[in-house]
């Protein structure tokens, strides 16, 4: 009997963006696996916790940083609903993330395929192998449809 | 009587980089001036905290915005030892600083007036005015020490 009830790490971080829209949050989830285990997920905070840096990425990676008692996650992989702007593209590189699977493109905020296109950059010390248009089009949807309700408020 | 205990924001934020030497972290130093108070000061704590992103400027900046109560710091300006990393730049953006006071330039590292040079970039959505050069020599010199001296060990 197939075990239904296992997510993705990618429909964990899509769990994690709709909580962010339910909390009134810009919707972006993040996940960090590290050997087939997801060692931590969050959600964007930033206005729940009046933290700018707040972002899906950047709680996921602290928090993976935390349980692992180190300020690399060599060997961790981040899967995210949407490409990582500038600040978050930073923090993976710093924390040596090793693969960044994202959902939607940016055109607007991203740095990885837009933008500054951080790991293209010869000052980029560290750049994780990348993997976009993951589950894209829910992960648009979800930020299409969470902007949609704001402007109708 | 000149009053010469009054220390410069630069001058506090040099003082928060030699006590980030003083515990073995990359010194950097941070201060949030709003209305000609500082709000936030901080030193790079990446290392004690076992986290990547707490570099003296964001731990600055969520100070601030902790204390003000607000995930914006509009009026706000940061006063910073090094030329900011792209991580930092992007917190300082989307905290909405007025104005970013650096010390020394970072061609390996800084992404302001070198690498991605994110405040150019048409996908930045707010760029603070920015003086560099501040306090330069000693900014300098306190990372050129501390990695002198980490070397000879």
């Amino acid at each position: 009997m197939p075990d239904t009830e296992i997510l993705s790490p990618m429909q964990m971080a899509l769990a994690e963006a709709r909580a962010a829209a339910d909390r009134g949050e810009v919707p972006v989830g993040a996940v960090v696996v590290r050997a087939g285990r997801v060692i931590a997920s969050a959600g964007n905070r930033t206005r729940e916790l009046n933290d700018p840096t707040a972002h899906a990425e950047m709680l996921a990676v602290r928090a993976a940083c935390e349980r692992v008692g180190d300020e690399r996650l060599t060997g961790c992989d981040l899967h995210v609903t949407l490409e990582p702007c500038p600040m978050c593209a930073g923090a993976i590189s710093f924390a040596r993330i090793r693969r960044l699977y994202f959902g939607a493109a940016d055109p607007k905020g991203g740095a990885v395929e837009n933008g500054v296109r951080l790991y293209a950059s010869p000052t980029c010390h560290h750049a994780p192998e990348v993997y976009g248009g993951m589950a894209e089009g829910e992960a648009a949807a979800l930020l299409r449809n969470f902007f949609r309700e704001r402007r109708g408020v």
